[in-house]
């Protein structure tokens, strides 16, 4: 297997520049739970803590080691291989992971998050926020109704746990109006920044006791209660809702709904050819005219009195609400920063996890709804 | 917007089928390190478990709280946003991460990764092996190790953590020998499951406080002890020294070295243009006479006299030894399981980086040795 020995190139400067900017700021909130409330409860949050306290743990856990009490055995083992990922997830004390990226907090979120039925002691909420002004308040307010729940909450109410972690990348909109957010010249970059913001706080928190994740846009202020376990009940490996928007409409003085995320779609042939005469880096986009791709969109699959069960195949997925099974991830599939398949971030995503073998689904009759700014 | 309603197509089957034999099996082993031995070491064991115990904490840490003791307060915050990642990791207190694929468990390996000079108490060690008969074996192999070293070993020696995790997915060959894993049809399925558990290993043990990850295969049986150190004085995203394998030369009849890891090169126009005349799905495999891409390989830059630390730019990586940085990953790259540019794992991962704005690099005459089977 001889081959012409190649040339030795001169040395490339240190990556540094690229580097700076980049570094991941980490804060973490770990909230412990205060002992009170209901009993069993209590038994359950203990039993499982006793099973797995670190997870995973890359950092030393030490117990306390007082005088008087007996030493921690020197090896301790924790066997996890009854992680399931199943329709009755509750029936299989399966643990999910709340991921949120955030930029601003609006307390009909938090509310909504609090109303969700699921155990809240399998629940792990995770938050990303960026390292601006508008996000150092976003965390103080987040951080407010952590405490006001997780120390001062009716026990039923208080999480696992929760993680903040805030991103010293610069953002790249000074605006987070919607307005502005929505410009097609601007998504491509926006975009890329929030699939790395999604990559960050995946690749540090998903752990090996994680059985789902749940994608949750911390701009979705209204889903049914049971939006985990009706989720899960598909058993499948990537699921979306069918997210929309309330509003007050002008000819009718109502209230009124409209579709909100464009990113749950089925392929089409336009599509498919306008991908094809692209260049290697330009990425399609949904939901905007002066790029009609003609796919079949999700939010216009609504029938009035179908089943909220009725499940549709989706080749693209929105990031507003998304339950995925965590070996999906395990896999590799990640939010795409770059062109992948003419596709970005959570579109990407579907791409991916396609490639690797996980068909994603829609819900068209099941609704959540986002913030109306 | 408006745009035709899409068929709802017929309800698909549930991916069960697809789901089955890839759910991950997790063990974790956690080994708490025993008190003992020099009291600066404990201290310094100490401050650091006390600042964060759980990394990341996706379960519920609780500390006893028995009766005499004080409670524990209701609300714990670990601030982690001093996080570095610098060519002078040792005085920055830089933790690492070591990920090791492991098939079959070499004693060698385990003697070489304990005089690796760079503080033990900052280096996590991860490990994936699958779930057959060899799996069992070597798990039972490393497990004996671990025990020795985390609880009999010198406290120097011991390492900050260590995590086994079992992966349940069908192996795709059922040998490991070396000459039947090399066979250029077995190479794709092969690297293929390979990227699945790199990327297993990747997402389930990554944590917020991981500076470095060191990607070291479990036939790497030969380093300087200063390897960590080495690497990371460059200060690249990506950078990895030139794997040989040592072997009795029958014509000198003495110990002699040959070039092992093929996959560390410099792209080249045959290599483009055969990817360019490709189907989507094909891949481009180096170190093969029946595809000759005319790369330039890292294995043929070596120059006698040369310093170790001389840079060369790559376009492709190995994993047998590799030294990433955190927030590489963090930013989405892994290990593509599926073509990539024609390309595939560690080399498709060099190439995701690139795409992310992440360079490679290589150290021609800095060499580090295989397992000779």
């Amino acid at each position: 297997m001889a081959r012409p020995m190649g040339p030795v190139r001169l040395k490339r400067a240190n990556p540094v520049t690229i580097a700076i900017g980049a570094v991941l700021c980490i804060f973490i909130l770990y909230f412990l739970i205060a002992s009170g409330g209901s009993h069993t409860i209590s038994a359950a949050r203990n039993a499982n803590a006793a099973s797995h306290p670190l997870s995973p743990p890359t950092s030393p856990f030490r117990k306390s080691n007082s005088k008087g009490k007996p030493k921690p055995p020197p090896v301790t083992r924790y066997n996890m291989n009854n992680i399931t990922t199943t329709s009755n997830p509750i029936e299989n004390n399966e643990h999910i992971l709340v991921l949120s990226p955030m930029a601003r907090f609006y307390q009909q979120y938090w509310d909504n998050l609090l109303k969700l039925s699921y155990p809240h002691e399998l629940m792990t909420l995770a938050f990303i926020l960026p390292k601006t002004k508008e996000g150092n308040a976003a965390t103080a307010a987040l951080q407010a109704q952590i405490t006001k729940t997780q120390k001062f909450g009716d026990e039923k109410e208080r999480f696992k746990s929760i993680i903040i972690l805030r991103q010293d990348i610069d953002p790249p909109l000074v605006s987070q109006d919607e307005s502005e957010r929505h410009k097609i010249e601007n998504q491509k970059a926006r975009r890329a920044a929030m699939a790395k913001a999604r990559n960050s706080l995946l690749f540090t928190t998903l752990g090996p006791s994680t059985s789902w994740v749940l994608w949750l846009d911390s701009d979705v202020v209204e889903t049914p209660p049971s939006l985990i376990q009706d989720l899960a009940s598909h058993d499948a490996p990537i699921i979306a809702p069918n997210c929309f928007q309330r509003f007050l409409n002008p000819e009718t003085n109502k209230m009124d709904e409209r579709p909100y995320d464009y990113n749950n779609w089925q392929d089409s042939p336009t599509a498919q050819e306008l991908a094809a005469r692209m260049g290697p880096d330009d990425i399609l986009l949904e939901g905007y005219a002066e790029m009609a791709t003609y796919r079949s969109l999700m939010t216009h699959m609504t029938t009035p009195g179908e089943s909220p069960h009725q499940e549709v195949p989706l080749d693209g997925v929105g990031g507003t609400a998304l339950l995925v099974k965590a070996e999906v991830h395990r896999d590799g599939a990640m939010f795409p920063a770059f062109p992948f398949y003419h596709l970005i971030e959570t579109e990407g995503f579907a791409r991916m996890a396609k490639r690797l073998g996980w068909v994603s689904i829609g819900l068209p009759n099941y609704k959540v709804y986002h913030y109306n700014e």
